[in-house]
């Protein structure tokens, strides 16, 4: 086995452990929290594995990572039943025995009187930690995790739960790693610096053409595009920001946004429910929504931003027909004439809303989200938005959207939440 | 680099390839499905690896993959710009030089003739193969995939796009695998078999404790628990349905419907939204919503279903205490005398869609989704819902949740659900 070109040290690999991962419909978040973490502290996260719960194959995992990582961090495994053998297949791989420690003990105890209860067979099972190993004390859940070095290499188990996996990275893990470079020979770790834009309405290859010849193709700062139902998301890297290679990261910064303008939602962690909710505070205004095809998406993200009982009046789902004209106000003549999915109803529907609750501003969705529902003239993905801001501020906008019925209620609901966001910023 | 505990050739490993899977929030989902295709034929994935666009990491990750593995899929870096270097990776790796295909530039010509175009720079690179592979047709986009065999392992290459890899697996991969199967020395691949069974309201330890000593800890059938926020996910895996060792799944699988009776919800790749549907259609109901803290998310997941406009009417996100009034007809001193969370209200809420949309059953959530909002006598978490399926049918609820806004949300509109699929099961 050779080691990857550069020196591990400030590199990273995390190992998910749970058949479920393997199969099963459910991926791996953990990782993508802990590589942010450790982005955060100079250390890049070059590899990720995935292992089902096999101690053998757990420990060819394990093997194969401290020869291209300088830290390993194993999530999943550590809990009470027989599957749960990240424990044991650690101490085997790296030749420590399993003891039963009295600090985890101590912890998980502590932890277990706060319910009332007292620690059960698979729980004492929990405090078996190979002897080397440093005990992690899990602020949140039974299982507590723990650290080792082995071989030059620095090895952290966590519980799979990502509560309890975020409480301890937070808590143990990224102090204790920050030490330990701290003390490491060598240069210092440089932190990674990520700026990330998210764009809604331009398509990937027109972003790439924009920023064509911005970025040296092999510079210090890399340029990242990833296209998704919701958008498209430019990111700038560098490990030199700081140093005078990557002194260009500010300037450039400034040149994505200019020419990127109001394409760019958000940046950084912002969700553009986020930036509406701010905008809709910053401006005084309520909003209520009018959704058909959407089917409620739209409220949905607009209430998952804290807070946002402050200007989120109400959303009407009218499905049918008749909850458009009962709920809204909409004429049936103008749904028997036009068809519900027209920019004539979209532009009611948003009007009724208005004007039924008393909000500053209302915004539609009505669309065909397939797979059914098509006709001649109206394909599956035809959608209108409508947006009624008072007297002289309504607007439509017709969009044809690809993808199945998922993505298309994806990208209506992000359309929609788009033009408010323009809207709000254009009218101050 | 020893070889893992059992004969490769039925085992694969997924590489998927791209930075932004390692840090940006963004997860692997394609090898997911992967998974799930090659356990159809007999074919385990055992080992999984994430790394970025780095040429000498990905042939790294592919040395490590084909000594473990009879059966590596690659996915991503096959695009036209720069940052994708599988296909310079898989060369270099495997000693094979790249050369542009006559089958991969005519697949794409043709492809973008479809759409006016013709291929540019970026996309005449895709058309670089290595010469000893096998070039795999894109039936839906641009990229063509490849296949080759390095030292006894079959090597696998597809775009990253979950549409295009999707369409690729099961036109190109899965019928290749099999006949390669065929071919093979050894017994038959036996096709992995995986019962799923989902479940909401029992904890995993209650779980556990129920299912305890059904199935033998070290037998041919394991058992699998996975808890997450909308329930906890039982499964029951084995190689040897069909086969003597394996006889015993029907009865085990029966003995698991048994003991967790009501408690399953959904089996396989059902999802509650599709349960409650079927028994809306089966009982000719149709449904309306009344949300509250849960702000449309159970109007957004009952109408994921295709065709759920034939029994969704409408719904109401009444987030304000006047929407609840204007939208149901909840009387404001009912919300003043017990405030807006409480099991009254839930069931007026309920009562007055019903009434309004003249559906045969309505459904509403009322509750404190956090961080704020909590009272002295009410915390955050706490959720009333309530359902109206006409006279002498109604029914409230009292659920006390913990996690944040998202957690609680999402277990609210999994409680809601569920009541109104217990509902339907017993009213017939």
């Amino acid at each position: 086995m050779t080691r990857v070109s550069t020196a591990p040290l400030y590199s990273a690999e995390t190992i998910a452990i749970g058949s479920e991962l393997l199969v099963g419909g459910r991926s791996d978040s953990n990782s993508l929290f802990i590589a942010d973490a450790l982005a955060a502290i100079g250390v890049e996260v070059r590899f990720k594995s995935i292992v089902g719960d096999d101690e053998g194959d757990i420990g060819h995992a394990l093997k194969i990572a401290r020869h291209r990582a300088g830290i390993v961090i194993m999530t999943g495994g550590l809990g009470p039943t027989v599957d749960d053998c990240t424990r044991e297949a650690v101490a085997a791989t790296t030749g420590s025995r399993l003891a039963r420690r009295k600090e985890a003990l101590e912890g998980m105890a502590a932890r277990l009187a706060q319910w009332g209860r007292v620690p059960n067979r698979g729980q004492l099972r929990q405090a078996l930690i190979p002897a080397k190993a440093m005990v992690l004390p899990n602020p949140v859940g039974s299982a507590p995790g723990f650290m080792l070095r082995w071989r030059g290499t620095q090895i952290v188990a966590l519980p799979g739960v990502p509560s309890e996996m975020r409480a301890m990275m937070e808590q143990s893990v990224i102090p204790l790693m920050r030490a330990h470079l701290g003390r490491s020979k060598g240069p210092r770790p440089q932190p990674v610096t990520r700026m990330v834009f998210h764009t809604w309405g331009l398509p990937e290859a027109e972003i790439d053409t924009k920023l064509e010849r911005l970025i040296p193709k092999r510079g210090p700062i890399a340029l990242g595009l990833l296209a998704s139902p919701t958008g498209v998301l430019v990111s700038l890297t560098t490990k030199a920001a700081g140093s005078k290679k990557g002194d260009r990261l500010p300037s450039l910064v400034e040149a994505v946004r200019q020419r990127l303008r109001e394409w760019i939602y958000a940046e950084g962690h912002d969700t553009m429910e986020e930036v509406v909710g701010r905008l809709l505070v910053e401006r005084k205004r309520t909003i209520a929504v009018a959704e058909s095809c959407t089917g409620g998406l739209i409220g949905h993200r607009l209430t998952m931003v804290p807070g946002s009982s402050a200007y989120v009046d109400r959303g009407a789902i009218c499905y049918s027909n008749r909850a458009k004209t009962d709920m809204l106000g909409v004429p049936a003549n103008l749904i028997a004439q036009h068809g519900a999915v027209s920019r004539e109803v979209a532009q009611a529907m948003a009007t009724g809303m208005r004007e039924r609750a008393g909000v500053s501003v209302a915004l539609s969705v009505t669309g065909i989200a397939g797979p059914g529902g098509a006709t001649d003239t109206k394909p599956v993905g035809l959608v209108y938005i409508g947006l009624d801001g008072g007297p002289g501020e309504t607007r439509t906008k017709e969009c044809r959207f690809h993808g199945d019925r998922s993505v298309i209620k994806q990208r209506a609901a992000q359309a929609a939440l788009d033009m408010l966001r323009r809207w709000l910023i254009q009218r101050g």
